[in-house]
């Protein structure tokens, strides 16, 4: 995840924990999944998981994590690849794009009736 | 899918086209999937192919297809397995609710910006 | 509620229980509110249980249940004494509008991550 | 408007008044365009008024008024001369989603905070 | 509220009043509710004047009223106490959260048809 | 549109180009539309054009393109000379609003099914 990203959601006053691979990230679901209150995750991360397997994986963790994807591609792939209830954030975006999509979902997880 | 879910489709002025396994499904989809306006499937449809698999194969098709699924299971699979933008309906529910939900997603499908 | 509605409700495939005063909804919210689905109500039902406190306990019971208020006069009230997350049906109205206004919020609760 | 959506609307509890033409239509709406709770319009209706010219007139009299456009062209017109909070619906459709979207648009307008 | 949210609110272009006590914003709301644009409160605040109190008592001057909770206990409460088209911010949150919530709010109430 | 907007888009990461009238506005959309991710304009910009007119050109040249109208009068012209699923921000307002509202409508076009 790019420093600006990271910059912005710090500014914002979220903490932030960065993984450097998919499997970091994993292995941190499985470690503190429950303490995260969101996942961005980039697409490609490495040769053998994605992004889509990461935020699947946070989902069995917990199935009401907010998912927000950030890709340089088409947004054809999250119709079929994503989960329910997630943000596609093609690339060039703002970061306030990011703050903002993060935000409503963490709100509307915790007044989900 | 059964009779009485038909029966209210149709009623309500939907053409169904019905598959009797998943493997026919994903055939159909293959062959007609442009001209089909929304999915319905169950869960558990045959031994090697679940409706989660026939959901991301039309999405794959179509990434617009709106798609519900039926369950008898918890709700919990729905939030890793499912698509974006899918509705879960588990069982038991009323065929309105079939029919509203399949209503909404086409509408929001059409309008969509 | 007027046998339209609960026969509208019947023939989208919902199983009706009828209450005929405030305290027997309440009574029966108690005894069998986890088998609910929905609640409809009247705000004007008694002197002194009003719609308003049959949802208000409906949503004790479940926090999650999906409430609909039908009412004569105007919605000015709902905005202070409704629960979140609910329907206000100002009469007159159709009965389509009970049908779908039950049917989503039902479909939404059912995938509300 | 064709019979089987007339049809529909008055299964579904709603009273249809119809007009013949666009010019009628906003006849209807001057004189009595407070008392009615949704507009529901072909695109092409007449020569020199289209339904776009129908649902603008209903917006003035009424700011509130739900509108379900119904056309056989493509949606992209809708994203310039549609109004705000308006449901586009491109033939072939179920009467299914037209009384989903007209019972949706109303309760929304109700609840409108 | 924190000085950090209202230092947030204040960056954010908000003009922020506080009140000391329940009491406090009860009279503010009397005496000025026409001028704000938006409640947020904390849900234990005094003894006898809840969060919930002062949200219902703005609903009854402003019935667009835009409604942010902050609360520290569990999310359950809300589903009864809360008013309709309300938010919920369970502590732990980001300041991102409180700005995005009530911007959408603020938004919403302006285009509600 | 005033500094302080454009300060505040422009550290929320987007990059802002400003066209001093209508005319302006609809030639660089007729030359540049395809790379714009968003309008945002004040109501009464010049003689001619207004900023009704600049959306409506905007949607025509990119029917998905998000709006967000600026305007010291009443919502009220909204209902009938807006666009659909755009946003209005009556003044006075706060940019949070603004950051907000932009950043909702990119984040929804982008994963409009």
């Amino acid at each position: 995840m790019a420093w600006v990203i990271t910059d912005a959601l710090t500014e914002g006053g979220f903490s932030v924990v960065q993984a450097s691979s998919g499997e970091e990230a994993i292995a941190l679901l499985d470690k503190d999944g429950a303490t995260y209150k969101a996942i961005v995750t980039d697409i490609n991360i490495s040769d053998k998981i994605t992004g889509w397997d990461v935020a699947k994986h946070a989902r069995e963790v917990n199935d009401k994590m907010p998912v927000v994807y950030m890709t340089g591609a088409s947004a054809h792939d999250w119709a079929s690849k994503g989960v329910p209830n997630s943000v596609l954030m093609p690339k060039p975006f703002a970061v306030a794009q990011v703050i903002t999509a993060i935000s409503q979902l963490i709100n509307a997880a915790a007044i989900a009736l």
